[in-house]
């Protein structure tokens, strides 16, 4: 029962501008410590899953930035969509080359871009859900909640599986998945934390190749057909011109409401390994050691009579703090960023400005 | 009754750090528009004192830069102190060099970093001193407060001159000063602005040379002795000797601790020409412009969603301000400072710390 890592890194959000560019988007920054979040994730997979078996997806202009930083990631496993359509057609193109490889190999689908603060735990729940999948089920990792988070969707558990059962620290066993919630309100995520039945969905699935195939034929058959028929060019010169044509028109679905959402066979594995989806500047103290203060910083920066501040100052100048509370500062070399860390998801609105004054060097 | 306007250029101030450096203070920085506060100053003089008539007191480390600034200073008219004393010797020096070419010539004192918005009546406000100076009186400009200031010293207005009345616009007549009040704590504050006979102590002043020469020797005769020696070498080579000499061996004391609020000759000229002292960052809303938001912004600067922010971003790099309030961010180009508009009088202890890390580059 082999594992296979399909790490997507297809992402191109702009809620880390300044550090994060077009070009270079969230997964390629070193948010979490010194090595790009990319990396850090191919890095905690093995014994799992060695480089031999993970594979990364990522658009055109991210290829060469992947082989960079990935040296070692065999050429082939490198899967490069034409153009993003959403997780759903990236699952099912790895789907296909795992596939290939091993019908019934497994696949575990891991974004790019997230945190893992303790890895072993990280590869035991992967583990745990390898082992359930192998028997045919759609296995989702829930995190269990430490926060009543409002920017995660969560989930709710249902039975345990069959003879499956809590593990140590008291964790829920692996179970079935009773509903998907998206994010919720205040109040709402309040009630989900105490409640004690409810996990954070972490975007994080184990399966096998054939079944999500199969899935995907049920309740998604536009995608399956297009599928198919890049299928038929796997291994040939024909695969190139086949990718360019049929994935652009895949629709543009999300592994999660495609097919997750509507399937009945799905699991869940209960875990807690650490993790942080990364969302915003605002959760880099959740991926960071913070000062006494609860001030996070890097490079050339001076916080004075400050607390609770993100400061990230990798620019090549002095960045001086004083007297501020919860702010983030972050110097990009061309550009900075300052922003109340409770207003990190707007920092958007400035790429959109720059777009607008079309300022493109620096978007 | 000629005015010598003398132009106190000595000031070493940190808070305006990161732009502020020790061979660039404060006078030296275009905070209220394009010029240096120092170029500001001598160029709302004429025809009240033109250029001729205009000196400026400056440290030895400063004196290229006024150079550099004025070219069309007379050499003689820069006046170097060896070091600082503060301003009691700094006007004693001042009078000395006016004395000699006028015994009863007129100085009018003036602070090179404050701000005018309404040069015309500054100039009008300087005349009437000068007209009430020269009948033997010390004169200090008051200027009618608008808020219930706390960082500005006040004196209380005291019976009208003889002869003197109300201007236009309902200010008070010239009158006797009852006295001096040190900065006020904000009831106080409150208290002198709906009084109604309270004034901003502005630290501009006007006398004759010779009243001021009088009053130094009557109360601080340590100083007006150490003056002497130097006034036996003006016009001489022995100047320079005895100037090194003699001037560091001067009390440092200011003027209005020194003369000012020990003598009897003092009056005050009311006037309102929307007088800045620019204490700080903070202040910079009171000499420029702020769009609809109340920000403030000066060179490449973006600000999304904020309000009454201070940004000066003319260090090379776009500074983006997301859903800010109340901030100041300034871009020197080597070094960068964020700090909330309530704390801009603490942007000294970065300096501080700087010298603690023995960072001289920056400070």
């Amino acid at each position: 029962m082999k594992i296979h890592a399909v790490v997507m890194a297809g992402g191109s959000g702009t809620r880390f501008w300044p550090l994060s560019r077009r070009a270079r988007p969230k997964q390629f920054l070193p948010l979490a410590g010194k090595l790009p979040l990319l990396a850090d994730t191919v890095k905690r997979l093995p014994p799992l899953a060695p480089i031999g078996r993970t594979y990364v997806v990522c658009g055109p202009i991210h290829a060469r930035a992947v082989r960079t930083i990935l040296p070692k990631l065999p050429k082939e496993n490198l899967l490069v969509e034409p153009v993003a359509r959403n997780t759903a057609p990236c699952v099912g193109l790895a789907a296909l080359h795992v596939a290939r490889r091993a019908p019934d190999g497994i696949l575990a689908m891991l974004p790019a871009d997230h945190h893992v603060a303790r890895p072993e735990q990280f590869r035991d729940a992967i583990a745990t859900g390898a082992r359930i999948a192998a028997g045919g089920a759609i296995v989702t990792i829930g995190v269990t909640p430490s926060r009543p988070e409002t920017g995660y969707g969560y989930l709710e558990v249902g039975a345990p599986l069959p003879g499956e059962s809590a593990v140590a620290g008291g964790q829920l066993a692996p179970a079935r998945v009773k509903r998907f919630v998206e994010k919720p309100d205040r109040a709402k995520a309040e009630e989900y934390l105490s409640d004690g039945g409810y996990l954070w969905n972490s975007g994080i699935f184990v399966f096998r190749a054939d079944v999500i195939l199969d899935e995907i034929q049920r309740a998604m058959p536009e995608l399956a057909k297009r599928l198919g028929a890049i299928a038929e060019t796997l291994g040939t010169r024909a695969y190139a011109k086949a990718l360019a044509r049929e994935f652009p028109a895949c629709p543009s679905e999300s592994i999660d409401y495609g097919v997750m959402e509507r399937s009945s066979r799905i699991a869940v594995v209960p875990a807690d390994f650490g993790w942080s989806d990364v969302g915003s500047f605002a959760a880099i103290p959740e991926v960071r050691a913070a000062d006494e203060a609860g001030n996070v910083v890097s490079g050339d920066a001076l916080v004075i009579d400050g607390k609770d501040n993100v400061v990230l100052a990798d620019g090549g100048r002095l960045v001086a703090v004083v007297g501020a509370t919860g702010l983030v500062v972050v110097d990009a070399g061309d550009a900075l960023l300052v922003c109340p860390r409770e207003r990190a998801q707007d920092v958007k609105k400035a790429v959109d400005e720059l777009k607008r004054l079309r300022r493109d060097a620096l978007i």
